[in-house]
């Protein structure tokens, strides 16, 4: 017998989410039965996507979704031996019974100087989120210029990496001064903090007077109405997330960009990395080359104890993070 | 020595537009000098593009710009011969010096028993709209679902009829009981006043209640946010026009729409014909085709009169027309 730990949505969000939004319980779980494993889990993810996700995918009285890598600490299940690490979907507990049918080993060959955690970030899903798309939604090609916003982010880090290994002028946005920093370690062309600056229509244009091929959107709002001005005809916009519109009670509402997008010509598309994910495994196997090789830099900001995940996932939704927010139990 | 009449744009439009805008003015034409040609407007067209575009290619004293059918009445440019038709963009003129580079002969074996106003319409610039957005913009398979707005207009009747061509189910949305009842003789599944209708949600849902797969768009404004909650996911939209907003003085506001875009993964694209120009012979004499089979029904809205071409067009920017708004000299 285990106690499981969880984190309980017990209220729907309703503007930011408040700690009282959230319930920490416990649970006895049983052995496994035949098929299951016993999972303890080491890492935890908080991330945008849970904010907006909640309210479709949850009701009240759920624990609260997400990702995690674990270690099986009990099996029933030849696939997934005791001691073997898998990536799970099981959401925010401590420990979980999983029949394994959606369970995911960490990535073959996993080198041991390489922290798993990464399994939840730059080389898991915000990475693959990042490849996918630039390369099937945007099909950034070499030498065009890439704007991404949210750019210190678990994804936006890796979207301006890959874009630079692909022979392309990055500009990112930031909201500050230490993420803007940390955007030029990364080998960002341009980075600003979108705090600061007068006007976010002149710097852009300031960053690439000629205009933008693509724009990789992980905030929305009000932004985005003044980036699409600045595009090329025929730019490309991968809609990935819209983080400064997840905690809206009433929604932000912008003009209409139809005629930009006639006159200008462009495509803009909303994806999940989900969409590819036949091309996971051979996906994450570049990710991890990348990395290896020093091409991917990945910087988490780590929060320990499974007690402080809400304050974690508040923290996140506010910016506090450079590069992968993560949970270590 | 010719008369040439001209509208003039005296005044930029400040929101809709007004008579005083326009000024009809007498022009004295010389011979033509050797490569040119002198035409005579046969038929002129006015469309919704000239509303946004007067702000982008056009200064205060310019022949408000446009196509037209002509006939070359002097000629000293052998590619276009004394009693030949043309498709000129010469504007708002009765009468035209044309030095033959950008001119287009209307179509060659243009049947003498079609009108050559179909060079405007149909089997024109607003015909290839049509094609282009159905077939490279939105690639319309067999057995999907298209909803079409502005149903009634020079474009949405070629939209819904190829739609039909291609086995596809089409709603279609107009704002007279006429043009809805015009619709269901072209074949629409579905046609529905939207200044009628107690709730576009519901009409849209009741429908096709397993939503839409494509979305042809003409209209913009409010209406937009409406129908892509009635997407299905991986629904794509093809940005055509937006002849709801042309006429603001400040721009309308709506709820941005990332979240519906990554959740339902929509692809969003705004496009002009002038993109496939390499396509257009081909693609005119398919629709030509179409129309002699009697497949592709083309009505008109003919104002007679050169002088009434402002009013025309304002009554065209109000719905007045059923399909191509046209003007016989």
């Amino acid at each position: 017998m285990v106690q499981a730990k969880t984190w309980v949505l017990v209220k729907h969000f309703d503007g930011f989410p408040k700690k009282s939004d959230f319930e920490l319980r416990v649970e006895e779980l049983p052995e496994p039965k035949d098929g299951e494993v016993l999972l303890e889990a080491l890492f935890l993810s908080v991330d945008p996507y849970m904010r907006p996700f909640s309210a479709f995918r949850m009701k009240e009285g759920d624990v609260m979704i997400g990702a995690q890598v674990a270690k099986v600490i009990q099996s029933k299940n030849s696939a997934f031996p005791v001691g073997s690490h898998v990536v799970s979907r099981d959401g925010w507990r401590t420990h979980s019974l999983n029949n394994g049918k959606e369970l995911v080993p960490v990535m073959p060959d996993w080198p041991q100087d390489v922290s798993m955690s990464l399994a939840l970030g730059a080389i898991g899903m915000p990475g693959l989120t990042a490849v996918y798309g630039i390369e099937e939604v945007l099909d950034l090609k070499q030498g065009e210029t890439l704007l991404v916003n949210a750019a210190a982010g678990a994804v936006g880090t890796v979207v301006g990496q890959i874009a630079k290994i692909k022979g392309c002028k990055v500009v990112g946005s930031a909201g500050t001064d230490a993420k803007v920093a940390f955007l030029k370690e990364l080998g960002f062309d341009e980075a600003f903090n979108y705090k600061t600056v007068g006007s976010l229509e002149e710097v852009l244009r300031k960053a690439s007077p000629e205009g933008y091929d693509c724009f990789f959107e992980n905030v929305g709002g009000p932004s985005s109405s003044v980036a699409l001005q600045q595009m090329k005809d025929f730019g490309r916009i991968a809609v990935c997330g819209a983080i400064s519109t997840y905690n809206d009670t009433t929604p932000q509402t912008g003009p209409y960009q139809h005629l930009t997008m006639i006159i200008k010509q462009l495509k803009m598309e909303g994806f999940m990395q989900s969409r590819w994910q036949h091309k996971h495994p051979e996906t994450l196997k570049r990710l991890m080359g990348w990395y290896k090789e020093g091409k991917l830099k990945c910087r988490e900001h780590v929060t320990k104890g499974f007690e402080n995940m809400p304050a974690a996932f508040m923290g996140m939704l506010q910016g506090e993070n450079i590069g992968k927010a993560i949970i270590m139990v």
